[in-house]
């Protein structure tokens, strides 16, 4: 099934216990489509400034990655994130946001990108995540991400969005937030009375929990031990969920549990290196023997 | 094969956003006992003051858990502890810790217990564990707990009994202030270095991981919605461990898997209820359904 992503490109400087990475491509939607495009064709659809280098985007040569939604818009700078991590790396600390071309009207979807059935709404305005699903009247399965900023600021506009999609993605502190529960199961049964048919609460190294309204999937992270940078292991996690979603065209709860194990083995990869640089080097074979070893370390008899 | 304890008998004050528990029955070898012995008899060695109500330990009766360790010391009072959980309860805030007799010589152990195989070092003074496992000449298993006390305080005591044990069973914030290092996994192979053969990390409300030399197993907590108290979650799961273990009478890397996942299913019915009002609950039956449980959550294909 065909599958879009709509979310954020930009130009990243993180720094971590191992190091510091400057003015490296990052963004949702860049993220997201490395991971998927490895389980099925990705449509991308973001907006980058006239300062955008356009070479920054050949990282996704001889992947199946639409590139005709990436508006780069005259007159406009580039999204540029500077964030930091320390101690266990599980939370980011922002140093400085410029929303630049992020802050005005949302990106165009062109009319080849109408007829997509699986969708991703990454994390952005609820109100510009309606106005995409708006355009996108073929989808038959939306899954959206948010961030504690529009829990904040704009909570309504999120409820109505959160009452148009089939799933949800986002991590504790924000279906805490999002609800003001702390216990995760009663966080995310509280978000499927807002809509949604699945929550996938993400907790960093400790995994992830899907929650259906009977029926539910843990699984940790996968035990890598060398955690360079977490930026983007988020949005590499929906993209492997998403990618072999789509790749199935089909999403029931064997389905799920799959696609929770293929998110969680690629934010593994994300993780160990710095930008996409990890997320580069998971081949499917990488893949495979990863899911083998996920299978293996949670064995018992 | 016989499996013995030695830890703290006690009686506590807990305070959870669930109520309040007053005067109740605690402590870590109450807790193990009780959950060991669903697996395997339990001979449990521990010392109380002379005003401790005798009938506390009606608890144990129709249970296989030998009392005779049970040391009740004319002119001591008593261990105490007043404690408090909020948020996500994931630690536990003392209020007010009464060590008395706890804070004296170390209980004796009988000679009818001095043959025991495997054996259970609840969280006391490096100094105190070793002086029990002195006594213990035929043990075969050996596994020790430890807390932020030791490891800050008397260090140096602490690597001298972690260098005479096959097990380490601890939490990750001990786990962390042991080693310096915040990944887990790179934690657990430190404390390998310093001579265990294997190390369970618990992560509360995350599970657990277990690490080997060569092998790892990571379980995620059982997910349990009702978590009213999680005093003794922790030696409810060594309980479950090492009573399984002992029913085996071997410990190859299938056997402790298996141990974990006991382990984890013992602790989710300890966390049901103030004291061990959750943990009675535990039949066989209702613990082998929550072993198909968790193996039905982390199931992926």
């Amino acid at each position: 099934m065909s599958l879009l992503v709509t979310g954020s490109i930009g130009i990243d400087t993180v720094e971590t216990p191992h190091g510091k990475a400057a003015d490296v491509l990052g963004g949702s939607a860049i993220y997201f489509s490395l991971s998927a495009s490895l389980f099925a064709p990705v449509r991308l659809v973001g907006v980058v400034g006239a300062d955008f280098p356009a070479d920054r985007l050949d990282i996704f040569k001889g992947r199946p990655v639409d590139l005709a939604g990436v508006e780069r818009r005259a007159g406009s700078k580039t999204f540029r994130w500077h964030g930091r991590y320390v101690g266990d790396m599980n939370a980011a600390q922002t140093l400085r946001t410029d929303l630049n071309v992020l802050g005005e009207a949302g990106p165009q979807i062109p009319p080849s990108f109408a007829d997509s059935q699986v969708v991703f709404l990454a994390n952005t305005h609820p109100a510009l995540q309606r106005e995409a699903l708006a355009r996108l009247k073929k989808a038959k399965l939306v899954v959206a991400d948010t961030m504690n900023l529009w829990i904040e600021t704009t909570r309504e506009e999120l409820l109505t969005t959160l009452g148009l999609v089939h799933g949800v993605v986002l991590n504790d502190g924000e279906a805490r937030l999002l609800t003001g529960r702390t216990h995760l199961i009663d966080a995310g049964r509280r978000i499927l009375a807002l809509g949604p048919k699945f929550v996938v609460i993400k907790k960093g190294e400790h995994g992830a929990v899907l929650t259906t309204a009977d029926d539910s999937c843990v699984l940790p992270a996968f035990p890598t031990t060398s955690v360079i940078d977490p930026t983007g292991a988020g949005d590499s996690f929906a993209g492997g969920m998403l990618g072999y979603l789509a790749s199935t065209g089909s999403w029931g709860m064997a389905d799920l549990r799959a696609a929770m194990a293929r998110g969680t083995v690629m934010a593994s990869f994300t993780i160990e290196g710095f930008s996409y640089t990890g997320l580069v080097k998971a081949t499917r074979a990488a893949v495979d023997e990863r899911l083998a070893a996920l299978r293996r370390i949670m064995h018992f008899g």
